[in-house]
């Protein structure tokens, strides 16, 4: 990704540290989370110095790729956060490579070359299905930055931008991923404008959106799936409208062991996350982190080995 | 509505000005703003001091009887915001008074008594329709602030509250009216959390919504209507998960020459409104303040006449 016009990831080793862009400075600071133990990685996956499912799990690689003691290093991350399936499939892979006597630094390297090159065949992957002068919704941030590079929801818009295309943003309340969202589209010159969730639905009654794509953080075998929340709500409406409504995430989001989207475990969030904006304290706040969307609104999910349609 | 134990109005007439709770300060200060001529009721509508179609309507007919000049009061007020029907009827309803003779500020006190009690009558209907222990979704603040006195959504909670009711309040980005909800249900000791926008849909898939209640700034004649931006996203999804979805709205709210919602024109309001909680200036942003759901996605409409039961 581009930051300042220089070639950037979110996150690299370096140093014997692993190197992040905190992603809760940004955009309005550019700063770098170092950490130089587990500990410090578990720490930056539960604070979301370093979010979005893919970025998630190569942070963890690394965490555990630091760490001495393999097995409490791997039951560390995993308590961090529950809902995004990278974090659970990075951790089992780089376990079981390092118990077969691979090194622990090389395979998380690796890890992250392999996602990074993964992205970029979603963004190639999901280029095709853009037409020319689309206007495009997306919501939180599945992009590079969520990914240490090229992004999955970001990945086709950045790799199609010659296009001409145009990115509505949603802001993502509570947490405000859009702004990380918007950020990246100044970075890369695509034009976009930020909108209040509220607003997607009216912008789709209008004839103003052509296309959703999003990110997801946990597919169901049936296809359901995690997202930030207010995905779903977008998804029904995108469907009401009949806009097509894409999925884009590596294979490694897909859960086998999970038949549907009602047996994926949805974080609840602190109360502070949406109250720190308020001039006033409620009583009360509910802050589930993600929700869930049944396959039925899905079009496609874009993946590095190609599109699944689905017969919606 | 009640406002530290003490009953109470959201405007009223005193000492030859126009009264108002300050809604730009509310719930963190309570202030009063004091309008002395139809320039500062302009002003008061304009910079949304008041807000809410019904009392929007009651401020601008004060306003008119303020005024020396009836034409150039009636036409600065309605230049003030285009989307609530109430306020072109009521000072349209005001002006023809005055020409036939009628006392100015008696006509504006009436006209403001009538609204309160057609608030009044909304609650008695609306509580009818609200089963034991409901848990009830509103959006925006369609309370006692937005109409003077009881609300129209938050009428019916406000009488059925010994029916053990629970009230999600979405805080409506951008402008955050969920928080003066909030407030008000505080004051009558309601029940209540307040969720960002994007959990509402997750709330309704999850079963954890029975009723959604809100207001509504213009209805068409074939009962499209038109309500802060994000009520056709929940009325959406509401349909989609069999939930019972009513407007609360008198019927000076409908506009008769007008046949459905494509032809109320929306609000656009300045980007500062979105950006005024970020940390960081995105390049560009839409700020729409309403937006339009098609009659097909309402139950009902709870009037001061009784409930209009739609066949969807």
């Amino acid at each position: 990704m581009l930051v300042n016009g220089k070639e950037m990831r979110s996150l690299w080793y370096e140093d014997e540290r692993l190197k992040l862009i905190d992603q809760r400075k940004l955009p309005e600071k550019f700063e770098i989370f170092e950490a130089k133990s587990v500990e410090d990685v578990a720490y930056a996956i539960k604070e979301m110095v370093v979010r979005g499912a893919p970025a998630i799990g190569c942070a963890a690689v690394y965490g555990v790729a630091m760490a001495e003691d393999l097995e409490r290093a791997g039951k560390m991350l995993k308590e961090t956060r529950p809902t995004a399936h990278d974090l659970f499939y990075a951790i089992d892979t780089i376990m079981e490579k390092i118990k077969n006597g691979e090194d622990a630094l090389e395979c998380a390297e690796r890890y992250t070359e392999e996602i990074v090159e993964k992205c970029r065949k979603i963004g190639e992957n999901g280029a095709k299905i853009i037409p020319r002068n689309a206007r495009i919704l997306t919501h939180c941030n599945a992009g590079a930055l969520a990914c240490v590079d090229y992004g999955t929801a970001l990945a086709p818009i950045r790799i199609a931008k010659e296009k001409n295309l145009f990115v509505w943003v949603d802001e993502t309340r509570p947490r405000l991923q859009g702004l990380l969202t918007a950020w990246e589209l100044e970075q890369e010159d695509i034009e976009h404008a930020i909108i209040a969730d509220n607003s997607a639905g009216y912008l789709m009654y209008n004839g103003e959106v052509d296309l959703v794509i999003v990110g997801a953080d946990r597919i169901a075998r049936n296809y359901d799936f995690a997202n930030k929340i207010g995905t779903y709500e977008k998804a029904v409406v995108a469907k009401e409208n009949e806009i097509p409504f894409y999925v884009a995430a590596p294979l490694s989001t897909f859960d086998k062991n999970i038949e549907n989207g009602n047996q994926i475990k949805i974080e609840e969030r602190r109360e502070e996350e949406i109250f720190s904006i308020y001039p006033w304290k409620p009583k009360k706040a509910k802050n589930p982190a993600f929700d869930i969307t049944p396959a039925k609104y899905v079009t496609g999910i874009i993946t590095e080995e190609g599109i699944i349609e689905l017969k919606n």
